[in-house]
């Protein structure tokens, strides 16, 4: 492995995991070239032509998969927290004597810290793929086996798209499924609203395996997954523990600081000149989003202004606008509540999407671009507006990207961030890790200011002799550092080793993250 | 071009138009090997980010798209006998002095006969895709400059995906579409339904030009077509007449042979044991297969019985099925009526389908073999069970194959037919043309008698004591023989000249089509 500096100047590796990394050129600097990845032609031959691929269990169905050491093998992480079927899988894994596997999960969660005694005795030699929590701590102390690879949404869409990651078997939860194994995420007990993310692995993966615990008579309608992409289909008695699987954190802050924040949110983009009829927006799961959310649709109704869309994550809130009439549709990439899987279950305007329509960069467009203003959180941004997702300012990698990279394409991207945490500043002079080049990140919305970025100079022009504390970055950090008592600590890590690469969203590495030392 | 005997003994070339082939081996007999078809990666930094696609008019789409001499064009036959788009699409490349284009539609109608001129000219150099009517004669006349390659709906996915037809540049005719492309059937002024038989076009052809009518704000919900997949949007005046865009073949016939032989279907269905809780059947459009589903509504109300899902081109017959509770699912791979039209546009359980669900043989499954009883028709069936659907007994091809090879996979396959028209008998010795290999047959239904393939044991045995008129197929041939005066003069051909091939649903051929000699 060699370090080399990429575009951004941040160090990154030549390679990991034995295999060649691009380093990161630039904002729309790099083109691909060549043609997407080439699953193999099948036959229905080799399918039960009544369609019935029910096997015995997951051990018979990664079996006839041809399960062997160093294969990938890629989960969705749409069940988060209540997922039982990923830690199921690698002790079936392990059970069969199998070494060495890449996996290759959507993003993983604090549930899945039961992986790693399996990450320690080599069953798993590394996860290419976010890591919340545990896994990413994991990760940070150097004890995982290879190099972890962190993508955007879109960037593992383009990965497997492009052919960088060949996905051997793909396991895919199922709240219900028809025994072709068309399946939907939307009802039955382990409800999670849609299973998208699985798309990719659907169409390109050697093998499909569909896990359901809600198996119905064939067709399961809708089939977000298309049973002519699956391989078998497995029952289970559970999923997972259905409480957890939809997000803890879709309660409105009761902070006064974050609310203040969404208020700035809300005026900002009113004051901007965005929130005009058919408008369209991206806002997230977290408290400080969901107040923003409620702020926004005041100012919405007091204007007689309607949006043309919304994206998720869906909540009550988001169903709310549309069942009021505040928006035309919501384009949903997952649900963070029941409400949000209800709403998808039963009204046709909320739309389930993909990282395929929604995210992917190396496609004719995506949805990302379309978006009037994007409102997302960040653990650091610098005074040149790059921003961190990833880790926090003591090194540790503790968060996933979701779709945060590809938002970052809207048309205004909004990070809405307290300007500091547990009295650590969350406006630098320099991120630890680099996710967002600052070229793409348009607004920093803290409860102490907002900073425009000098590049749009539209937006500065928008908002001047607005009541809004505009401000410059500059300033926002100095005011930040002297009730902080200056930068924080840099982090202790080892520079000679890479624990983990952070891929942007066309494929090339942006930035690295090395291992903690304490 | 030399002409060899295939596995059925139909003598078939082993090139056309340059392109080898490859004879028919028997059902189930090949297997395909290699990968599929590799699309090129694209880059969002080559589409506007603003989502808007939309060039000033069709001849800047395609300037746009490289057209040159030879490429080979796709547009699809949803708008049927109502279709303006693509004999305006073939004025457009005329008059920009385009020679030899390789024309690749789903289908042609009558109303196409507008472009015999450009394959008299030189502008089309042949059709790949079913002809019905005067196309099918010009062509059966030896006049076109290339061979005719005829296949199924499923067949059609298949060689896409497969990469035996590359298609340079798809048009896609859609009734509404946004201005990223995304696009649907069921809605606009020309609403059509579906335009499902587009989607292996957007997904592998080089360049999608999404044709509209009625260009609404992102995002056009659903979108049956994604335009993720597309590089540019048109608009023009109107795609066509929307009068005739659904087809008039949706009255129930009132020929009391015809009658018959519906009651015969409905009969044979519920007194084979094929009618009970669950079922599912595939009935087209056709007055006969109208009447038959009238019939077994009857035969189900009494028996307290509900399908799970009915496959169409749906009807207002299909539809009342399902809004009277007899059924949970239409499964639609196209709309005949407006009826059928507005029951996709508001009815979740009436769900659109596609030829990848549906038909393709080259994936892991379709849904075709998952049907109870599919009931078609058929221009001719031999005493082998061996039947035809594209050419007549005077050797003319004046019809397309449409699903109708995919659905023989059903598990009963009910051909139902008059035994003879226009005194030319139905049931012969020998089919003109052959397009299923009579394995996949199983019952003829006519109006004086239902003969059961004798490989189907189980359905003899189960209609053993019914009342139904069952008869072998030679008692069958026999009777019709004596009333038509014996077996039709034999069309007149030129078997040095094959002017069409008609590929199984495995991309092998199965037989050809000779030039007819007057």
């Amino acid at each position: 492995m060699k370090l080399q500096k990429n575009a951004a100047g941040r160090l990154v590796p030549n390679e990991v995991n034995g295999e060649k990394l691009m380093p990161f050129m630039g904002v729309n600097k790099y083109k691909p070239k060549g043609v997407k990845a080439k699953p193999s032609v099948r036959s229905c031959i080799d399918y039960p032509m009544d369609g019935n691929k029910v096997v015995k269990n997951l051990k018979e169905a990664l079996k006839k998969a041809g399960l062997k050491d160093g294969m990938t093998i890629s989960t969705h992480h749409h069940l988060r927290n209540g997922d039982a079927l990923t830690n199921i899988l690698f002790d079936t894994i392990k059970g069969m004597g199998i070494k060495n596997i890449r996996w290759f999960p959507t993003a993983s969660f604090p549930v899945h810290s039961h992986l790693i005694k399996y990450l320690e005795d080599g069953t798993i030699h590394h996860i290419e793929g976010s890591m919340n929590g545990p896994l990413g701590k994991f990760t940070s102390d150097g004890k995982m086996k290879g190099v972890g690879v962190l993508r955007s949404h879109g960037g593992r869409y383009q990965s497997i798209q492009d052919g960088e990651v060949h996905i051997d078997i793909a396991v895919i939860a199922a709240p219900t499924a028809d025994p072709f194994g068309n399946a939907t995420g939307d009802r039955g007990p382990s409800a999670c609203g849609l299973i998208g993310f699985s798309l990719a692995d659907s169409e390109y993966a050697d093998n499909v395996i569909v896990v359901t615990d809600n198996l119905i008579p064939f067709p399961c309608v809708p089939w977000q997954i298309q049973g002519n992409n699956v391989d078998t289909v497995v029952t289970i008695d559970s999923l997972g523990d259905s409480s957890k699987i939809v997000s803890g954190t879709t309660q409105v802050t009761k902070s006064p600081d974050r609310l203040l924040i969404a208020e700035y949110v809300a005026q900002f983009i009113d004051e901007a000149g965005i929130l005009k009829d058919g408008f369209s927006l991206q806002a997230g799961a977290g408290g400080t989003n969901l107040a923003f959310l409620l702020f926004l649709k005041d100012r919405m109704k007091q204007k007689g202004v309607k949006a043309r869309f919304m994206r998720g994550g869906s909540t009550q809130y988001l169903v709310q606008t549309l069942e009021e009439g505040l928006t035309d549709y919501i384009l949903d990439g997952q649900t963070f509540d029941l409400e949000g899987v209800r709403s998808m279950r039963e009204n046709p305007n909320h739309v389930n999407t993909s990282p395929f329509t929604s995210y992917n960069f190396h496609g004719k467009g995506n949805f990302a671009s379309l978006v009037d203003v994007a409102v997302l959180g960040a653990t650091e941004v610098d005074v040149n507006f790059n921003a961190n997702v990833v880790t926090h300012s003591d090194g540790y990698l503790l968060h996933g990207i979701g779709g945060w990279q590809n938002c970052l394409y809207s048309k205004c991207t909004v990070l809405a961030i307290p300007s500091f945490r547990d009295r650590i500043p969350v406006i630098l002079d320099e991120v630890t890790t680099l996710c967002a080049p600052g070229e793409l990140v348009d607004v920093i919305i803290t409860e102490r200011g907002i900073a425009i970025n000098p590049l749009r100079k539209d937006l500065l022009k928008a908002v001047k002799g607005s009541s809004l504390p505009i401000k410059t970055i500059q300033q926002l950090k100095d005011e930040v550092y002297e009730i902080c008592g200056g930068a924080p600590a840099k982090p202790k890590v080892n520079k000679d080793k890479v624990v983990a690469v952070i891929k942007w969203v066309d494929g090339t590495v942006i930035d690295s993250v090395f291992q903690v030392v304490k």
